[in-house]
């Protein structure tokens, strides 16, 4: 059993991790700390939990008290600036770490700065870090002491974007991802236009002059096929609660690349990615609670722009999800570990 | 492993049924049936039951051709009157069958005819027949060769309910119970008022003038305290998708009674009913995806009025997992076996 | 033209008076205050009033600055106490007052500090205002220097109860309203539990043990007919913006009486309440931005028990469309006045 | 008054002709047709139009009986087909007509046959008909006899390209319009995936390969600006009632363009255009109910490709309002006649 620590395990992210470590054969969860709930059940923070045998003991506790030390790993479901601050102590202590939040996501210390508002605090482990897109880097993040699990917009992003770039027949500067998020993507806070009553029943789009994941992005998919990458990225808040759609444009330059083929090959093997039948459009309910990315590939009326359709749950795949494989890759266990239960349809 | 069936798999109890028994340990799906879809992949059909490998080769098949007695139980995830057509042939060779549908809910033949219009194809067969309410009547189920799996209602109703009733400190003959359901009670089908433009921002009470409902928890009711039941029920339909939260309202007889108590008491040893501490409101969320009943017990102001609120996910406790419960106690495993993950929350 | 003030008008009842007095042929709109937005223009914090030349030079003053004295009739659509402070100056300038929060709407000034938690004011000036709900005290509040506008969910209560209760046909000590409230109810602020992702796809009840509108239900219908008033309450939050559905229990005293006669007869000359023929079901959307209450009466198997539907939406007869009915009322218009646009539905 | 007639009055164009007419005060409703609600009153199909005075007499009459030769004008809100079917009849009777579905939209008839899977019935009405967007086509739509009122997404994406397209910035050949509904744009009819327990907390893509409107929007921009239009057209299904928002992209072929001073400048004098400030983000609800087209300019990173968000209501503006305002513009009325009741927000 690995010994799993979660640090700020109060928001979305941290719920959905308790969630699926809940279940998960080879975990135990051994502390969770939040400064303010600390003494707290974690079920009765989140009555959804009350019951289950393997969080009957588990409380928050506060950071300065928690063993955090005597974990293997520890989860980061903070706001930004937090697994940094610890990462040097617990990785001295042999503890792994896996970070949710952007501290070692963008590899350039001064981007991380700039959107950020805040100097990295370890530029050295921020180096050695491992960026958590197993579909990318499954060999490094196997090896990694620390690792910057994905936002969500990139996870489903960057694996729709990918085989295209990747083999280069596409124009890298002109992507355009128009994407659409669930409102739980904004995390579990009191902001009044991510309430009931302004969210539901309405559509619109926020940040398209700039949004953080741009840069997170864009350092994904550069370098790994011909050309600069240049991307116009426009996230959209839509009245769901879970659920990533990504639509995708690019313009080819190889006029008889088989996009469904290029697809299927890249994905062969991913035990996370599901290339559908040619036609297809996903629904994001379709990937609901589930770690898995849906992918369909369009190219209408047979012109020179590519259709892709990509869809995750932004908690899972988007966050607590990729998190735990990318826990069992580091751990060397089958890497659907804990991960294996259906979507919930309807 | 047990070997299992379902006829009639492409409503929301049958691809829920698929949910459950992909991941449970002991069930093996061996036959899935529909006369319109034969032929059909069930992961064509529900895309979301795409790459489980449970379910990598089950098609659907026509009734006719299927090995339904080659299986050990069959659930009838079917309209009405499907199931008692095919009891007899089925126990006849030996198979266990639970119907998700109402022909083995009303122990009185002319009940049935009197609701579900049509006269009942085995009486015998219904004699003999469990109610698969397991906080009522485990013991039977054990035993049952056909259990008629609950209402969603009445599984919500009945289990709040039943301990003031049994207990007999309230009047059995002015029980109300104002009970508000999700859509997808309603069943997987085209019909207008079930629309999402119908259905969405909208609430409304439905059949106050009578449901089929009532009938099913009156006689759940009847007989195990003193007095005789008389209920008002009301149903209204709520804008989401799975939940039903049940208010109960009775008078209480006994005004020095510990409803807490009673409660905590009546329920301490059952697997999946939650009974929350006092003052507590349980949201339908709470138990989303999941075979948990969570009861919260009220006496406002002191009066002499209880209010009792009940939620269960109407898909789950309320249907596929109430019946996969029952399967487990047919089939002599722990109650609780493929039915431990944890609520979907948010 | 009548002249009108607003103070606090950035909340759901603020922007719904500007929605409706902007289009009022007789209101002519002169000050709206807000601490906080003072100088900003109300079509750039709402831009769905963008365009309106009745709004177009429309800005938030602070209060101090504001010339309510220069209006006929101010607004409160601000929190419980703000009314109250300025009741004395404003009505000693001679301009009324329409209250939309609580300061005016319970008589006994003990009643209104145990729910509000503050002192009253002004107890001469509650003792002469008037509670606004026009199907009750019409000639009173056309005489009325202030009224206070009543809440949403005794709104619909009272209307639901009244002519039962006025007839002496029901037991009055055991009276249940089950009640079900859209979000935009708990106002426009920034909390956890009204978020999307905590409220949609979700119904839950609250406040079971007592919630301030139980008072005022109380004291509405207390005295209208024979015998004391008790009253069980219990609200509801359910997944959409607008509407309230109330659904009432009275046990009948008199068997013979023919209920949908005697709701028509009450409420055959209101403008703004429609009993529904027998058999029917409201919906919330059937009243969606407009000012009417539907009502359906029922006696579920000609029991004792009656059952009664009522729908309003909250924050126009249920907060500000009643307010303009009010005004219109004490100016001596007629009173639909403003009033006539039909619901919005789909 | 305006004798209007509405053929086939039962879908959601129909009732929210009726809301919109119903308070138009140049409008007298004579009839509406529907051959299988004959003889209902329309307040009984629709309870929310219970009590409008100005529908008090009005029921369903069959098209054959109902004396549409005696209307100035008649609206069809019928599928495509009825209306090219009696329009030779009325116009030889001196009515003019707005068909709100496909009829007369497609210039040319091969086309229409094309996608609609129909003849043109009357090749010379559709030469002489007017499309009836104002922003294009204004002094010809106060000449028609027959308009063809646009689709919901043409309207939005065709209002949002135009000031580009007509000014000649933009490369016409790779036009992108990723455009989102919500549900009430597929109509008023019971089909599955348009059931709240499908559409509800999903988003997914639809006719990726190729949709109906893709034509109409082809048509309208071709022509106004240098070049030939080419446009990728992806719809998406957005779990909201109402709603369009289409969000544009254009690669830019003239950089030091002020797109914002375009929009502005070619939309100053329309009534219910609305180009928001810089940096604005319009949200549906921003629109709801009222006939108000928003738009927002951007042009991310100072990028070579711009973003155009644009949103209406696709039963208003995308819809019955946009016909109320040609019907105005027909009958030499102010356009904003019947149009100025503020959106509903929340």
């Amino acid at each position: 059993m690995i010994r799993v620590g979660i640090v700020g395990g109060t928001g979305y992210t941290g719920v959905e991790l308790l969630r699926l470590l809940a279940v998960h054969p080879q975990a135990e969860l051994r502390a969770i700390t939040s400064r303010k709930e600390a003494g707290t059940p974690v079920a009765e923070m989140f009555p959804s939990l009350r019951g289950l045998p393997q969080l009957a003991e588990l409380k928050y506790s506060d950071a300065a008290q928690a063993d955090l030390k005597g974990c293997e790993v520890v989860f980061f479901a903070t706001p930004h600036g937090v697994a940094m601050a610890q990462a040097r102590e617990l990785t001295g202590a042999g503890v792994k770490i896996i970070d949710l939040a952007a501290d070692f996501r963008l590899k350039d210390p001064a981007e991380f700065e700039q959107w950020y508002k805040m100097p990295h605090a370890c530029p050295d482990l921020l180096a050695e870090s491992v960026y958590g897109l197993p579909e990318m880097h499954r060999d490094a993040i196997r090896q990694a002491r620390i690792v910057g699990n994905p936002g969500c917009y990139p996870t489903a992003i960057q694996l729709g974007f990918l085989p295209m770039v990747e083999a280069g027949v596409v124009d890298p500067a002109h992507l355009i991802a128009d994407a659409k998020s669930g409102v739980s993507g904004a995390g579990r806070k009191a902001e009044l236009g991510l309430m009931f009553s302004e969210a539901a029943d309405n559509f619109r789009a926020y940040n398209v002059g700039g949004h953080r994941h741009h840069s997170e992005i864009v350092q994904g998919l550069n370098g790994i096929g011909p050309g600069h990458v240049t991307l116009v990225f426009t996230p959209h808040l839509t009245p769901m609660i879970r659920g990533i759609h990504a639509t995708l444009y690019a313009r080819l330059t190889k006029a008889d690349v088989d996009l469904q083929q290029l697809y299927e090959t890249r994905y062969a093997a991913e035990p996370f990615v599901d290339v559908m039948p040619p036609g297809s459009h996903p629904d994001t309910r379709s990937v609901r609670a589930s770690n898995v990315c849906r992918i369909a590939v369009h190219r209408p009326q047979g012109g020179d722009i590519a259709v892709i359709l990509a869809v995750v749950d932004n908690l899972v795949k988007g966050a607590a999800g990729q998190a735990v494989q990318n826990m069992n890759l580091m751990f060397g266990l089958p890497e659907e570990t804990g991960l294996t239960a259906p979507p919930v349809v309807p």
